[in-house]
């Protein structure tokens, strides 16, 4: 059946991590778009952080960020019709939470909208790294990771995604039924695992990272 | 919650039908990747596509086409070793099925990943066509139509997406517990709707096409 013969090998010169939207907004009880199930991926990914700068290994945050003024918030804000405030870029809220606060050296990426990829410089970067393989990190699972993984991979990166380190949300009953965090999680890692990249845990993952070479 | 506040009008001059992938390979059961779900959605696809030509709308076909060397299968051959061979372009499987053959006037945009977006002139026909709007059917819901939405959104399109007209096929156990067919439509059917635009059935739709101004 279709999934990788064999994991990505992880390069210390070729490889970058993506911590995909961990900002007060969606990580914090108080935040407007809050995610519970974010509390449980913050160790992952901070262990992940270290474990890649350690390699030197470029440690990359997506950070989703408006104007404010609704110039660009497009599409998303048929959706979310206070979008332009929440995710405004004055807005204390957008920045990373404290437990994961960038490091001297990480880079910070901010988009528009779902895709790190979509009118940002993040393909330029990684291409000025010689990066071809991403490690996938940060929340939500199923939109913004996704979206980013999904254009990762039709740009030709390997991408590697970090199973208890993507944390998705429950939805209510839209006409097909309330899905849970769990459920949608599971749809999302096995759609990866057939048909993006790999899947995997970190308790795979970091052991090789550090023994990269 | 955020869904949509108003269904998206439907503007004769401005809607387009994007039918995605129905092709033999796809649909037909001795095709290499069949997906037993299109057998259902092939009547909703032909009663769209017949509402959409007798308005002038444009109706538009994706088409998973390589060239068949293993130049241009990118990413997706990790997963699908064989993908040069079963989508290539000489191959009489990658046409559109019998049931769904393009009439005149009908545009057929050959792609060569998931998105109909990547790399394709998809954008260029929208726009020169002066299109806003997008009605998406086809399949498979959580790959090739959702990777397809997830691009138009982002592009600024409005999309609707038909629920009654997406076909989606159902996953082994891959470390995450076995997914069927049923809960990966309701799955992704639901993120569209919350995340990404309209999601309506047939029912709704096809009245609302036929009374288009």
């Amino acid at each position: 059946m279709p999934t990788l013969a064999q994991p990505w090998p992880i390069v210390r010169q070729r490889t970058a991590l993506i911590i995909v939207d961990m900002q007060r907004v969606f990580c914090e009880p108080d935040g407007a778009l809050y995610v519970p199930s974010t509390d449980a991926v913050v160790a992952p990914i901070q262990a992940l952080a270290d474990a890649c700068r350690a390699q030197s290994m470029p440690v990359i945050y997506l950070r989703h960020v408006l104007r404010g003024d609704g110039r660009d918030s497009g599409r998303m804000r048929d959706l979310y019709p206070d979008v332009d405030s929440v995710l405004a870029r004055d807005n204390p809220q957008v920045n990373i939470i404290d437990a994961l606060t960038p490091k001297a050296g990480d880079v910070v990426v901010d988009k528009l909208f779902y895709s790190g990829f979509h009118n940002t410089d993040l393909d330029t970067v990684l291409r000025a790294h010689d990066v071809d393989t991403l490690i996938v990190c940060g929340t939500v699972t199923n939109v913004c990771c996704d979206t980013t993984i999904r254009d990762a991979v039709h740009r030709e990166y390997k991408v590697i995604v970090v199973s208890d380190a993507n944390a998705a949300m429950p939805y209510p009953d839209l006409g097909f039924g309330a899905v849970s965090a769990a459920e949608v999680q599971k749809v999302a890692l096995t759609t990866f695992a057939y048909e993006f990249g790999e899947v995997t845990a970190s308790a795979d993952l970091l052991p090789r990272i550090r023994q990269a070479f």
